[in-house]
């Protein structure tokens, strides 16, 4: 860690990994300082060490970055962070590109994310384009944040990349989708899902699913990979844990952890010893227990 | 709270409605302090922090009790807190009565709860007889913990309590199951299901189910209702909100939260402000998003 | 077929399977030729070469005994065949008595099914008594048919069996259940789930079901083994491949079967021969394709 | 009927709509008369009676048309139907055409339909090119037939038809879809599927869902509304009644069948009889009965 911290852009010039963090107002939601339907961050204030040991759990999982938790505060959507400035939740490229214009009068780095779907944002324009107008503005790192699933949002930095490609751009990828399974809203979301907010549970994603989506998200040529809504600690660690060797280490929390479930072999049980290897995790298929629910929902907006 | 706090046994004397806490090591192992497979207690002096903030959010969402995390440490499956001692996880009733016989030497409040299933322990002695013998050995509370989940754990309860009734024998009732959904493994616990223990997510109850499990309960004339694995702050509340009635107060959480979804009248999108009504949520059945996965898995032991 | 042919009893008195046929109504409904929630016989006058065709298929599967078409008709559940008599359908054993008693003055084989559960007739009367107030009455051959899936039926005819034994009792076991999945409504019976009668078709079980089924039914010393509504021809013959070797032949529609999918192997598609083996088709978990359906209803009289 | 037919062209240019039968082969292997994997005709050989069993119900249930059972004969894929001639089951347009111009010399009417995708044929010809090109060649009446459920192939069909109004064409519609929910395999079809051909059952339509299917159908513009493998009676039957105003009469099959359950009304138990309505049906969501299944598969070409 040293005395002397890298930046963001210093890292990802030099071809590392950047570890995101996680989702904030939704895992406070549920530890009771946060209210669903506000989503307002007054819990830094009311609250701070339930924030600050959610901070530490991000860290201690392996995020390089931690965003302060001003979401949905006066400044709207702007996130500021040391010597970094990032937007977010932008579902129009249009605003986006303001918000990009302002806060590159302060020299600092900027990273925009998009929260659209791979069909375009709010106003129809396609990933590609949105990137190119993002970069143009000013933008160091773009990306996609929020609302669908990481699969989705991999496809939508893919078009992304395309988009900048074809214009001879050049910015470093940046994604945190949500980590539930949401595979019926690829237009307006996960707000579009019947189970929004209060019962998304049965969607919420494996520590196996993120190991799948960072190898995938990297493959893609993304650097910055990290999680929204619906990401707690162990999913941040499971994108460290898959790009450990990417990065040369595991993060603090591996300690607590065996990969692809090794420390399952001393237990009692035969059967949940046999569990002990990555195969296993890699190829189960979950059960919900719940035989009278569907497998997928009407979203609001078909 | 007043400068006197009262004694659990006081409160379920007085018939009033004591709340539990709900699971630690699933938690902590999800927030990276607990390995799974050892689910070992080093938390507690590693990262006092880390269980700390865990115990206030417990007590913020309605807990009268707060357990201390010592479950697998030297004194195996033994707690001790304050005025009570209580013994947990025990598969064998004719273990937990030894349990019981020693701690009763100290003088304190009892409370046994068995982590067993409607068809009775491991040696096959039914519920009834269960509770009769750990009565009879000095328990003031019994119940059941973990294993099974919560509409489970009550019909476990029931038999106890019939079985109490037919000797003529009198004590309080108990229970703190497990926060997932799992109708298949009725015999051998969730331990036997092929999710366990790192694929339960789709299996988590919501908040609506635990006010529905937490009126069941009441209506079963348990009068200590909590949680075991699975069970995270939001869902301690979710006890408390529905029984606010019958104890008199709403806890601290739910200033962050609207009963039955009533914050979100004021969202943006038209169709979740008519989400904010009991009907909505109390008769949703929410869809996993994952349509290759089954609704029911099969357990180990079958 | 040779010009003296062996009677019910004669067959089934020597140890062989005798095979029964499937559900007229509901398939003679699907054809055209019957008016759901009438299912009166009517067709047998009106289109008898519709009926005839059916009996020709259930022969050409492997059936030794075809049922005339009198379901619902004036002698209200009362079958006649030849040397034969049987009774069916009926919910209370005391009326099923009753009935025995007039056939019994014929001086022919009597054969007595119930539509009941594990859980008894409609008067609670256990299935172990029940066989044996039948047999009491006079009848040769005991058992179940309709209402409840295959498997349910042969624990029911298994707890006849077990009345039977204890009693001193000796009469032959014959099952002809439901060809649908129906494992929520042990109760009621199919008529109390929601997709009666009109969308069952999702319920419906596959031949490789019936060949377990088959097995599971001989293996419970049951002998005359047949199917009710649901069942088609492919479902019979499936019973007659799976005990051809009890048998001593295949049936006349084998010739256009190959066991196990064996005639896939000259399939133009590398995956579909690969499918021309008993294991891929034993171990099969078909997919509903109906993603927004849940796996299992409540049934209305729950 | 009148002494003096109309032919299919007549009727199409007329405005009629022509409802077409259902699927022969699958239905002739369940009841014993076709072998799964070859699926050769020889049954109209060997079985006559079978064969005109299946054509007379077809008809009884509304079709117009009846199609010569000879899938897969010597004269492969080409159907000689009266004054009609048509080819189906064409993955390749290209060699479609060449049939097409071959019937032409005939000076009969030619129906032409595909057997592809939404995507195009095997060659990635879109299909409003498909279309194009077939009635370029000669085809009268061109649209899709099997491999695909009904909803996807009146997709391909509006395609078909978008290129042939670009295009300055014109030319009857025809469909003749799958009767099986198939929302998997969008680009190689039910062969493809884990299911195909031996556990297809799970996924088998409606009645109800046909009767959604046809009007999709009519509101399309298609005339000529048909089922192939999967498509029994009651599914043509139900075509037929849900454009019954359209077409002016109900089949002669009807005369066994309440208009959307209505024979429930006299039903024994109550909950029976509040089905007998339309409400009921077309909002029915059916459950599987199959609780360790999945709702969807990976196809074998993913």
């Amino acid at each position: 860690m040293g005395s002397k911290r890298k930046g963001i852009l210093e890292r990802l010039d030099a071809g590392e990994v950047v570890v995101g963090d996680g989702g904030y107002v939704m895992q406070l939601e549920r530890r009771g300082y946060v209210k669903a339907g506000h989503w307002t961050p007054e819990a830094a204030v009311e609250h701070p060490e339930a924030v600050r040991q959610l901070h530490r759990e991000f860290l201690r999982a392996g995020a390089n970055v931690i965003q302060t938790f001003t979401f949905y505060c006066s400044e709207d959507k702007l996130e500021i962070s040391g010597n970094v400035k990032g937007i977010t939740f932008f579902e129009h490229v249009e605003e986006a590109v303001w918000a990009v214009e302002v806060l590159k009068t302060s020299g600092k780095t900027i990273g925009a994310t998009l929260c659209i779907s791979p069909h375009g944002d709010m106003d129809a324009v396609p990933p590609g384009e949105c990137a190119v107008r993002l970069v143009k503005a000013g933008a160091d790192i773009v990306g996609i944040n929020c609302h669908l699933d990481p699969l989705t949002c991999i496809r939508t930095v893919k078009l992304m990349k395309a988009g900048l490609d074809k214009a001879g751009l050049k910015a470093h990828l940046m994604i945190q989708p949500l980590g539930f399974h949401t595979p019926e809203c690829n237009l307006g979301g996960y707000v579009s899902l019947p189970e929004f907010p209060f019962a998304l549970e049965t969607r919420a994603m494996t520590r196996w699913d993120m190991q799948k989506y960072a190898r995938e998200a990297y493959n893609a040529g993304i650097r910055y990979i990290g999680g929204c809504c619906g990401f707690e600690a162990y999913h941040i660690r499971a994108i460290a844990e898959e790009l450990a060797a990417e990065r040369g280490f595991l993060p603090p929390a591996s300690e607590k952890h065996g990969l692809w479930g090794a420390a399952l072999e001393m237990h009692t049980k035969p059967w949940v010893r046999a569990r002990a290897r990555r195969e296993y995790w890699e190829n189960l298929l979950p059960a919900s227990g719940r035989p009278k629910c569907p497998s997928m929902a009407t979203p609001a907006d078909e």
